[in-house]
């Protein structure tokens, strides 16, 4: 299938197309950065909704609910499930895929999960191409879920327009969310599994540290103060007023510009990843800088030279022959 | 203090200057690559030991009992604990490091935290290299505690000479460990909290899992069959025994060659990630370049131009410059 018949199909909402697209571009394949420039200007006005929280906080079971909740409304909806590669937590999201099942059978639903552990330029930016591929496949909500523990998932949250954090009680995850400032790039916070004990002490003590925030009564620097909203995700109590809340945020964040600003900065970052992806593959395609490295690499290892003179050495010769 | 002065001091054993030594290198201040370089043909022979494994499996514990046994034999000892940043442990790892205040008081001992969120090459680059300059104020075991969660933890691992995998029972994280391959990274694997249930069930699982292991009843290709200790690190059971089985190990790492390949193998990855580094940083330094971004960037933000297509223009700009 040439590339013209693949981005038809793909445009024409053919599944098979639409995997083996995200497919090469998840694992950069000859060709994906010319398939996504064909597909930039096709994008559609996708929703991207990031889902974020510590391990066992109910993330999954969250999207699946918020998914269903958006196919009520006839919208198709992509699930991006970002993976860290964690050897502990690996397994878990495999398993929370298959509980997923009661919507991935929909053909107006698409789930993929990302796990490109040292793929070229990091997670953050191959998981912001596959959003792409998704816009530009007509979804019009994309919900990237991912485990909010390291830096990666942080980069994550940046590809995306808004973000949920989701929180329980009695874990101790709220103290440490307020503690570290998560809660800044949290634009709706959910206490999940509200109905343990706990769930209203963790809502208020949010709540203060909201109050306390900047001295403006918790509103940003732009003018939205993050909801709290209580949900039980296994029994869909509090979904409804969840969607509120999020369709509440994307007027605000349309209407003040901040979608604009956002998406401003994701474009930046994303041209800067892509350069720096782009310089770094074509340093190491050289014959004659590989060459540099691999002899330099004897003198390092019998101790004649330091790494730090080898990577000078390196360096140069990229300099000087370019 | 002028650089010549800084290294002397550090290596008379110096604490101060070693302290801001080490801050030079974490934040990649001006000339710490010049300093590193000095420093690298000082380096002692220290034994750089990693300590990873899932949150709550008491690494902090362990390491602080490890620190403890190596100064009984007079060995100085330092211990990196590396933060990767997350919002949820973060404040756990602080927690652990006050409770390791036990050790801290003894001038045998230093220990550093690493949190370098967004550091120039990443957090494995810069540990290593705060390993550097550990290994020439002549420590002799040089620990490295991480989570074993997400892509930065791992690299991590490869940064270190040999590493100790510490799980817990009944947490799951056994089972999940097996399964993802995380364990082919471990030399040792620790059992740590023992005296509860379900140690000897997970201690046989894992040599079960080990047994069938390349068909070769758990042995390496390269020749070395992880022990599996068990350990209760709050009241020190079972340190001994892990003592005795880190020397066994390191006697067999450098008798079989291993030792050499392994440093050999980091050698050359740390000269990829100072190339990487540093041309990075001089395309974003070059005001000609950044301004072909900038100007792009108003096309993007308005639907214009594609990253892809401002990508490939910074590109070429950077290539035809140079």
């Amino acid at each position: 299938m040439a590339d013209n018949d693949l981005v038809a199909a793909l445009l024409a909402g053919d599944v098979a197309a639409l995997a083996r697209a995200v497919s090469i571009v998840e694992n950069g394949r000859d060709g994906f950065e010319e398939l996504l420039s064909t597909l930039s200007s096709r994008m559609g006005d996708a929703r991207r909704i990031g889902v974020t929280g510590p391990p066992g906080a109910g993330k999954s079971t969250l999207t699946e609910q918020l998914v269903a909740g958006f196919r009520k409304t006839g919208l198709r909806v992509a699930v991006v499930a970002v993976d860290p590669t964690s050897p502990f937590t690996g397994g878990a999201l495999l398993g929370d895929r298959i509980r997923m099942e009661s919507v991935a059978l929909d053909s107006g639903v698409y789930i993929r999960s990302m796990a490109t552990r040292g793929s070229l330029g990091g997670l953050a930016i191959s998981t912001g191409e596959v959003c792409d591929v998704l816009a530009a496949a007509g979804f019009d909500r994309i919900l990237v879920e991912t485990v909010g523990v390291g830096q990666s998932e942080l980069d994550v949250a940046s590809i995306v327009d808004e973000t949920i954090l989701v929180l329980v009680p009695e874990s101790g995850d709220g103290i440490q969310a307020l503690k570290s400032g998560v809660i800044e790039a949290a634009d709706i916070i959910v206490v999940n599994k509200a109905d343990r004990g706990g769930a209203e002490l963790l809502r208020r003590e949010i709540e203060l540290s909201l109050d306390l925030r900047s001295g403006r009564r918790g509103v940003s620097a732009k003018g939205w103060r993050p909801p709290v909203e209580l949900t039980v995700a296994t029994t869909g109590a509090g979904l409804d007023g969840l969607m509120t809340k999020l369709d509440g945020h994307w007027e605000w964040l349309a209407g003040s510009g901040t979608l604009e600003a956002r998406r401003a900065r994701r474009n930046a970052s994303r041209v800067r990843g892509i350069v720096e992806r782009s310089i770094i593959r074509s340093i190491w395609q050289n014959a004659a800088t590989t060459d540099v490295l691999n002899h330099g690499l004897e003198q390092v290892n019998n101790g004649t030279l330091s790494v730090y003179q080898l990577g000078a050495a390196v360096v140069q010769s990229v300099q000087t022959r370019q």
